[in-house]
């Protein structure tokens, strides 16, 4: 071998050492038994896409986040058609997929768990690896699709035992029926203010819709300075020009009356919307449309508690055509959306051109998992085998080595120490790894025809100081002394004792 | 959206479509059941590692199979040290994770089951991007670990039920007692051949342990060839010469004698090869070991006929110092090992300077797929939900909905249909996905206060004809009629026997 080499990760990507890998593996085994309940298909894709496949047109904004790869096809990286990415995330696959595969069933309604990249800046709690679990449904036009995700989002929250959450739940549609209850033009022209030392800035075009991601911000700027960037603009408070979007009062006092429409329950929120847009055209089909999916929402038992029609979700997507939702935990509001959605109905003709609407959510597993070891509420398994075997007299090795194996065809996870000497050593071991029994035999046990099973919690305390065989031999705790032909029968009991008083069920 | 996009994947690597991504997880579940009853603690390592981990020096061949990955935090690639890549096993991370956290419980044992990328030359059953499911124990000299690993080969073989296969070990360790006792210096210095038209070459020198790479060509080449290359070199089938390693007749007549110990016996094997390396110093304790492993696998159950000391097992990787061992399905040796490893005492140190002994296996998810699909042995299952709700009547769209609900509560994976119109198209679908059975209800089920159930396999020929309710219910194949109440208990009885008609095990 060469010269040593440090060992570390890239910024922004980590290992998961056992103890998370194995709460990750729990919380997606409890995802995946609720999609599959609802029928979700699962697929695979690969991690390597081709550059153009992820980004759709080099302009898109989403391309600054794609980790580029070298094309061993093309070493010379100068073909642009065969440059390679990883993907940023698992629905622009999908819609790649029913595009290429014509004989799928139609709906398609698929689940995907796998690892997404994104090369943004790293932050707390945001990796440039991790983890996404997606379903959704394509190729279905009714709204029953979004209802149903909606409802297994519900549904995974509970089975992931995260406490008190909300869905809360609008829709597109509704956004652009504001632009047009408040006569907001398709196209907006911003004139950069005119300052004593700079001449006056060219004018801008910006998108109507552009008045969305000023809402967004209305938790975080207040309401006074949302008023002020839809019109005149500010100064922020280091100082910096915020130019406005330059609408008119009357414009502004409209919206207004939008954003002021809230309710803890959803037929309150669509009273006051329908009262709202009473004179917008196209408005009562809308409205008509979120009434229906609150109404089977009820029905199916999915009430105001947990499902909140919310006029401020717009979420940040350019793709989203219809509905959109987003679920926080109630306890956890700070990690904001742990899982959201919507419909998108023509991410699919960018590969295919053809039209074929869809709609879904993600989970962000490895956010969520933050959340719940935030909250200390994220599952404490550990994976670890249930019984060590410890190797009390080296010469004994393969008795060790069968009873271990004995355990396994029971059904029973076992692990045979393998470490260095000591018996205080492998208590410590066993406790590190969280195994709760450990089987101790050595020539005395097996002279009097007995094994030993000590549970590791009763006798933690003690045993840490203990280092020597005939020290621990003389005071056992947490022991039980069984005969050699009843250890399996007498683990199986001890072993649902000990669950029975520490698991998350 | 901007122009249309080639819906195309990257040559080498693949979608998993629904019933190859059921069958890949219905293995993957099967093996992570082995390992976790062996202990194993789940571990997962990021995919982007930078270089210099993956690739230890520079002038290493594996450096070649890396897929680069532009660092964000670097975009001019200038920094060799910050240079990004894919991992191409799982071996190496484990070994960084090993030297990284000083606190990891020693021993190690972990597994790990994740994508790796190679950036070959693809080829049929060769892809560029694949699962591997690897198991190993750090900080383990016994071979006792080593015992193990090929135990749990067997177990998880024998889980995945792929008919008859072989493990087959051998030990590094021999492999370098051949060269002591065929007196093989550690450096040969070879001379390429004068011919009519060139000059004589230069000398070349290559390590004694090249010999291996010459052994391992055995039944490719022949046994004639084999003592060709050892020796005067030749010229192959398309006129090219392969230069020879200059051994003398006397040192390929000892290799010839260590070639020819076979057997189909363990205990047979060794008998031959400690008459053979009798003088040899050292031998004795290296098969000693073996003979130690070997009478261990008898103990615990593994006889010949699973377990087979085959000295011609090499493998390719550069980083094994001891016993070796790889798995070949006797059905269907063309696709070679499924599952490999060894012992690699060494590689750790390449990040910590510290030797910590280390052995494990590592099992080509993939490839062992491919091997039983081709033998029929794959598992069958669709991860489909077990019913259908059809949509007869559209204007009952809640009490379709209801109805899915109701059964997913019960533990009954439903799907409600939301697809095109049509009771043919329902059927179609319920087929082309492997939905076992149809919940239909229309008008006159309700008026009659029953729900029709409808076996899919018993009813298939004649269902595809069918494109009109009437006609349907008129003909009616493989229903059932129940009272609506009686609908979930009827459905488990009826998906219990389907079942136990159809499924593995």
């Amino acid at each position: 071998m060469a010269e040593r080499v440090e060992s570390r990760v890239f910024r922004g990507v980590r290992d998961l050492l056992p103890r998370e890998m194995a709460a990750r593996q729990w919380l997606i085994e409890r995802i995946r038994g609720v999609y599959e309940r609802y029928g979700f298909l699962p697929l695979e894709t690969p991690a390597l896409e081709h550059l153009d496949v992820l980004t759709g047109s080099a302009g898109d904004e989403a391309s600054q986040s794609i980790f580029r790869v070298r094309n061993p096809d093309d070493p010379s990286d100068e073909q642009p058609v065969d440059r390679l990415g990883l993907r940023f995330d698992l629905t622009v696959p999908l819609a790649r997929v029913v595009a290429q595969y014509r004989d799928l069933p139609r709906p398609f309604r698929r689940y995907q768990v796998s690892p997404v990249w994104r090369a943004d800046r790293p932050d707390r709690g945001r990796f440039r690896e991790f983890i996404q679990f997606d379903i959704d449904s394509v190729g279905v036009e009714s709204n029953v699709a979004d209802v149903e995700i909606m409802a297994a989002m519900c549904d995974t929250l509970s089975a992931l035992e995260v406490g008190p959450f909300r869905v809360r739940f609008s829709s597109r549609r509704i956004l652009n029926l504001l632009l047009r209850y408040a006569e907001i033009p398709d196209t907006l022209i911003v004139r950069p203010r005119r300052t004593a030392d700079s001449p006056p800035g060219e004018p801008v075009e910006r998108a109507g819709a552009d008045v969305f991601r000023v809402l967004d911000k209305l938790e975080k700027i207040g309401r006074d300075n949302v008023r002020l960037e839809l019109t005149t603009g500010y100064a922020d408070k280091s100082g910096d020009w915020v130019p406005g979007l330059g609408l008119s009062g009357e414009q502004v006092d409209r919206i207004d009356r939008f954003v002021s429409i809230q309710g803890d329950r959803r037929a309150e929120v669509l009273k006051q919307l329908s009262a709202l847009f009473a004179d917008v055209p196209g408005a009562a089909d809308e409205i008509e449309s979120l009434s229906d999916m609150s109404r089977q929402l009820e029905m199916l038992g999915y009430g105001d508690d947990r499902v909140a029609l919310d006029l401020s979700v717009a979420r940040g997507l350019a793709y989203y055509t219809g509905p959109v939702f987003e679920a926080i935990l109630l306890d956890a509001p700070q990690f904001g959306s742990v899982f959201g959605g919507g419909r998108y109905d023509e991410l699919v003709m960018r590969f295919s051109g053809e039209k074929l609407p869809a709609t879904g959510a993600s989970i962000g597993v490895d956010r969520l998992l933050a959340a719940l070891v935030h909250l200390d509420r994220a599952p404490k398994r550990t994976a670890a085998a249930q019984v060590l075997v410890a190797v009390v007299d080296r010469p004994m090795m393969d008795e060790y080595l069968a009873m271990t194996f004995e355990l396994r065809r029971a059904g029973i996870a076992a692990e045979l120490y393998l470490g260095g000497k000591g018996m205080g050593r492998q208590f410590k071991y066993a406790d590190q790894l969280g195994i709760p029994v450990v089987v101790v035999y050595g020539g005395n046990e097996k002279a009097r025809g007995i094994v030993v099973l000590k549970d590791m919690q009763a006798g933690l305390a003690r045993s840490a100081e203990i280092t020597d065989h005939q020290d621990w031999v003389r005071e056992r705790p947490g022991q039980t002394e069984v005969p050699h032909g009843e250890m399996i029968p007498a683990l199986r009991k001890l072993l649902g004792e000990i669950e029975g008083e520490t698991s998350k069920s």
